[in-house]
């Protein structure tokens, strides 16, 4: 990593084990001051109390997650969806977030249109761009791997995203997740272009288990698995991110069960030497 | 489906209930006339004794699986890797096969360097292809998920085996499993370039589940999941190919603990409904 590189904690890596201010508590103890808060971890504390801790603190929020999940059957279940979206608005603004990650969702349903779902969530996005840019909020599109296109998100590499953030402008760009895109094959002029575009809001890190035992909480710690993080994290600063490495690990059999204290160690020492 | 679509049945899919000569009898009494057997299922039965039920039987091949699982750590384990592939060659053209389908391998050993297991992958396949030609064989790569480029195959997409078809000439074609490419946001356009270059040389079928609850073997039937199997066999026709349409079920605890008879019935009903 550069020498500069900041570690920012998503704060699912120790949702077992550490609400809002406890997590906050522990990262400052080990030195790291950027964090990524879930919104039912900010509305637990509520959003009030969550905006004090971190302006108290001069914390650097890299995101909120998470907005998204705009493909409904019915209108009316797509306008509740961008109605929520708004208000993920509102709490990214508050927390003077760096951009509200959006995990898009899959297919409405029992549907099989996944053009149609596509369509679905570039509709949702635009419809809640007025309320984000008038709230200063900058919007990131996480690709999700492919495993996940039919229940939870649809928008599955790089490329698509930003062919999304080319038609909404300039606010509206990627959160970057290794654990979703380390596979693709056209992954580093994908990052290059991201960079031309000025559209890399967030960096995420983890790793891909050998075997992967489940498909959404079995993610690893970064230098246990098959990802490059090194050679990546090149590609993404080269193409002009130098933000933090924001670390993001569901793991519900091995790290979600260890104390914070422990888990932070260990990233520290990994982001130190493996990313 | 178009009216004169033939029936495959990938051997895959009955294969905890029928040996090679069980299948073809199956497949006989159900007016089903072309298959593709697995190299351990020719193995049992001896080439030569399948080989003969082939031709006795006027049997279609629709391909033979499987070549490919080119990376290795040294140069001695991918030379091993090609003389199991010209093996496979010369059982493929034992059967008259239409293509050798390739699985084309993950990571070897404990590499993060995906980009050299790629080129290995392309360097195989080069080592195969005089073989491969001289037999009248012809090579289909298969892409498969991004979910298997650690430790399956680390070509993932339809546009990335086109790539390698383009260095390596008109015999090396792809397999297009729409379990491993649904999710693809380019598609359409991957199947129109492959039509272009007359590289499609086979066309797997099932289903993807939600929940899918394994990661290998939870395959759904064509109809159980959220694949639009008819808007993409109407692609791959577009794009020329008109061949048979071959169902590959990996189901443990479903579809392969069924009678073979029942699953054949079913996959007759749905190809005529769904498909």
């Amino acid at each position: 990593m550069s020498a500069d590189t900041v570690i920012s904690l998503n704060l699912a890596t120790t949702r077992e084990v550490w609400g809002f201010a406890e997590a906050v508590d522990g990262c400052l103890k080990a030195g790291i001051t950027a964090i990524s808060p879930w919104r039912d971890q900010i509305a637990a504390i509520g959003l009030d109390e969550a905006a004090r801790i971190v302006k108290e603190n001069k914390l650097q929020v890299t995101g909120v997650c998470r907005g998204g999940m705009f493909p409904a059957e019915t209108a009316e279940g797509r306008q509740k969806a961008i109605d929520d979206n708004h208000r993920a608005i509102d709490e990214a603004a508050a927390l003077n977030a760096d951009c509200l990650v959006l995990v898009v969702g899959g297919l409405p349903g029992s549907s099989k249109d996944i053009a149609g779902a596509r369509q679905m969530v570039t509709e949702g996005i635009a419809a809640m761009l007025p309320h984000a840019k008038a709230s200063g909020v900058k919007i990131a599109i996480e690709p999700l791997h492919p495993m996940y296109a039919a229940d939870r998100a649809c928008v599955n590499t790089i490329d698509q995203a930003l062919d999304i953030c080319e038609t909404l402008g300039e606010t509206v760009g990627v959160a970057i997740d290794v654990y979703h895109v380390w596979w693709d094959p056209y992954l580093a002029r994908a990052i290059a272009r991201a960079g031309r575009m000025k559209r890399i809001f967030a960096h995420h890190i983890c790793d891909w288990l050998v075997p992967t035992t489940d498909m959404l909480l079995d993610r690893g710690m970064m230098g246990d698995g098959v990802i490059d993080l090194k050679g990546i994290r090149a590609m993404i600063e080269a193409a002009g991110f130098d933000g933090p490495q924001e670390v993001e690990i569901f793991s519900k059999d091995n790290w979600w069960k260890r104390p914070g204290d422990e888990v932070l160690a260990v990233i520290k020492e990994r982001v130190a030497t493996v990313c």
